[in-house]
């Protein structure tokens, strides 16, 4: 795993290089604020990675930053949009500062992504730009359908799926195709480590729903039950949903409507609820089988095997870790 | 003046083009609303102008585009943040939609724009990204200024000077600059035409400033004395609040500072207390001087002569039109 770690210095380095120091504080003081360490670099790292297994990753690190720079302003806009008040236990932006802030430093944000971005080489530039492109539209897709379905009681798990895909998944795709791309793979391979990307996005998204409710609270770091409470439309409330019929089916809609609970005695009871339509096996099988094809197809792709296995260790890590 | 008609026309039909039909509409439609046919389309039509003076225009469109697109996304952010009712005689997305709806359908134009700037062609694509990302972080930085100088009582006539070329001016000269660099315009010629935007553009602002105040209501288009009514920052005021002493300075704050009044009656008080400091006098020779000096400029600048008389006739009929 050296080699992965290798590209977390190297990521948390270039982001300490980033920090802004210049006038108006106002607006670049939350740019810092949301970039100082503690994320998991995720889409950064396999970019690197990406780039690594064909070639030198050095000219893909701007790049890569980007895409971190670009996660994050997601984060903080997303955070405005749910009124979210904690991010990586601290105080989201807008709740530190204001809407306006949050709305203008992440604005700063999506800019500094681009900026980022274009020092792609110049001979992949507007192949990585076209990328980056489509890509960034989708995540404000995946995040409007979030918005809408939030607002409708009958959203299939094809609909989830696909909203989580274009929220979360893709972004992970495009950053190993971006990767991929700078690093000098073909367009076979830098095809198959977006499919691989997106397939562990979801199952990463997958696996977040399930740990909310059936997470050893030590270990998660959030308090369980959380999106429960918040009747967030997870995979398994939208799965239940559509499986229960009758009394559950009723039992489960009132607890949605309910205005006055005790917080424990509702989780109890959805998850219960969750149980009796058994939607933690079916999450649980999804998660599996989508690992398992993107794992197989990360042993069918080109390039560097010790990086393919530094690839395969991270992403399963951060599969375990979580458990 | 066929060649800018020509360049309306294109702007137009490519706006037109760019209509998204795509799902989600709850994303795009707030899109194609604000870009819909109406405003002045003077960034891309100076892009599009600057391109000509050097060389073939056409491959200067699409970024031309991405910079129309560009200052409607600050538009529409900006909206959000001051609160604003109305734009162009139509409700601000935030107050057609909502709040979440104009943030996010303001990040997918921002990410439109930059789709279409990076459509530059790519032997230039390098510089024409890196004055857009410049240009663009300089617009949030105008913008933080703004909302800054409104929670401050003591702001000078060069900080003023300094927000709205930030705010405003820079994509001026910006859209300018890549005109002339797509055009094949050399640093020298493309370095002025940025200077030339600049200057016009802060001419333009103050002369909203004073139109605002002074303007005829029926050719403005808007209510007279707005600003005052709203307390806003403006050069006349800023002004004003920096000459005057004694009683008039203490009179002014006092309007400032009253919470019930007559509309009719502050907007007239406050008027002639500008007149007492003279500050409408001292706009218009500001003004002046910033077109004068930019149109001489303009005249020593190299590119076709016909092309650059186009620019001249449209920037004066610009800033006669709201006289």
């Amino acid at each position: 795993m050296t080699k992965i770690e290798d590209f977390y210095d190297l990521i948390e380095t270039q982001l300490k290089m980033l920090e802004i120091q210049k006038e108006p504080q106002g607006l670049y003081s939350p740019v810092n604020y949301v970039l100082s360490p503690g994320g998991k670099r995720l889409r950064p790292l396999l970019c690197l990675a990406s780039a690594a297994l064909f070639g030198d990753y050095g000219s893909s690190l701007m790049p890569a930053i980007g895409l971190e720079v670009f996660h994050n302003f997601t984060l903080l806009h997303d955070d405005i949009m749910d009124q979210a008040d904690m991010r990586r236990n601290q105080a989201t932006v807008h709740r530190k500062w204001n809407n306006n802030t949050a709305i203008l430093s992440g604005d700063v944000m999506l800019i500094k992504a681009y900026e980022h971005v274009s020092k792609a080489p110049i001979g992949v530039l507007p192949q990585v730009l076209e990328v980056f492109n489509q890509t960034a539209l989708e995540v404000c897709e995946g995040q409007q359908y979030d918005m809408e379905f939030e607002q409708l009681l009958n959203v299939s798990e094809d609909q989830y799926l696909e909203m989580i895909r274009l929220k979360t998944a893709v972004l992970i795709g495009a950053s190993m195709k971006i990767g991929a791309i700078i690093g000098g793979g073909n367009l076979k391979d830098s095809t198959a480590l977006y499919d691989f990307g997106q397939d562990v996005g979801l199952a990463f998204q997958l696996q977040d729903d399930w740990l909310d409710t059936y997470g050893n609270q030590k270990e998660f770091g959030k308090k369980i039950g959380g999106d429960i409470l918040a009747n967030k439309k997870t995979f398994l409330l939208i799965s239940a949903l559509s499986r229960l019929e009758g009394e559950n089916k009723r039992e489960l809609i009132e607890w949605l409507h309910r205005k006055e609970y005790d917080d424990a005695e509702k989780i109890a009871a959805v998850t219960t609820l969750f149980d009796e339509a058994g939607v933690s096996a079916l999450l649980c099988e999804k998660r599996d089988r989508l690992c398992d094809h993107a794992f197989e197809r990360l042993a069918k792709t080109g390039g560097d095997k010790s990086i393919k296995k530094d690839i395969e260790y991270l992403t399963r890590k951060l599969m375990e870790r979580q458990r």
